[in-house]
């Protein structure tokens, strides 16, 4: 029998946050996997520790950042196969994932090297997109409005493009490129309502317009929304 | 001292997708607030039903469909008096949203009749658009893709100019406007990737190709998703 490799979403920080089927299939699977940095910190495992039972065998993994896809594809290559290893044996295996694992997760990458030959199961979870609305108080989205979920990567007219097309707005990944998202917004007209959230539902979460963020570069862990401003009704 | 007004998310169907966070609250709330319809049913009462304790006081929040905006504000403006009756004599109103409360939930309606006279909180939920794709079995939205959520009462022209915006696509509301949906998408060229999910992870759940499906509507718990093509990495 061959065992169950599920990806498991945790939410967005607070480990309250964490559904009750997450919980009982971590507490059943003897491998427990998750993204790490290289240099050992994971954040979704903080996030699941209240709720991991010892003894578990457990699989960071790290992937290396700004080396080029080849190198990623690499590195995942070889983490794939290791899972693997664990699935023929018949042991289940659980890939945590901060958020929902097929919303912007790394567990995508796992998903397409072992969905074909090993039994696959998603837990959805807590996005960060709902906690980043309920950090800042107000309805994301109402009634008719178009949601754009943008990563804040892209080159900045293109930004500018996509930010444009959405009653409403999500900019994520946002990092490094705060200024240039704060520039795009600034010229769309969007200021007045864009709020800034910095770790969403965790114990050092910090809320403030954006017209009030004075740096220049932000924590991977943040997000921008515009809300919509509730025009469209049903 | 004032009782708090909660939003709480229940997730999207599967009773055991609630966090943590929402069974604690519940649990300590003596009143519990849901929406219904006019008839008596109530499928985010049913969701939380498992986690509900017994003796509390309920109360369905009956909308109007189709009688206009005017009758459904007045509507609201009774509930609101009514629930905020309850917060003035000191005792917390959990209400009940399927999904996420500030993701497309009428707890906005709610929000913005009480939030300023009286202390809200909002525990966000795992949402549809996560457990859809979790439904589909593929990623919704990888690297740096654009998502874009559009609902589906939209007109056709508009819908098919939202819809091209992104890389990847969910489409909510979609109950009768299935048929106008599936002409925008095919004329769109996104009809080989595009999944019809019904009642995600709730028993009857059914995923389809769209392709594949033939009739002209379908019911409210039914979204269409085009997920991302995975062209755009980090």
């Amino acid at each position: 029998m061959s065992g169950v490799f599920y990806g498991i979403g945790v939410g967005p920080g607070d480990p309250e946050l964490i559904t009750l089927k997450a919980v009982r299939i971590m507490a059943g699977a003897p491998v427990i996997a998750y993204s790490a940095t290289e240099e050992g910190e994971s954040m979704v495992r903080a996030i699941a520790a209240p709720h991991l039972p010892d003894g578990r065998i457990e699989i960071a993994v790290r992937t290396p950042i700004g080396r080029g896809p080849a190198a990623a594809e690499a590195v995942y290559d070889g983490y794939a196969a290791e899972i693997a290893r664990h699935l023929d044996a018949g042991r289940d295996v659980a890939f945590l994932c901060q958020g929902d694992p097929f919303v912007y997760g790394s567990f995508a990458y796992l998903h397409e090297r072992l969905a074909a030959r090993h039994t696959t199961r998603v837990v959805p979870g807590v996005s960060s997109l709902g906690a980043v609305a309920a950090a800042a108080g107000v309805p994301l989205v109402r009634g008719c409005e178009v949601l754009s979920v943008v990563p804040a990567p892209l080159a900045e007219a293109e930004l500018e493009t996509r930010l444009g097309a959405g009653d409403a707005v999500a900019v994520v990944k946002v990092g490094r490129h705060l200024a240039k998202v704060r520039r795009v917004i600034q010229r769309l007209g969007l200021m007045g309502r864009a709020v800034y959230v910095e770790r969403a539902t965790m114990e050092n979460q910090r809320v403030l317009a954006l017209a009030r963020v004075r740096r220049a570069s932000a924590p991977y862990f943040s997000m921008i929304v515009v809300p919509g401003n509730g025009s469209r009704s049903e």
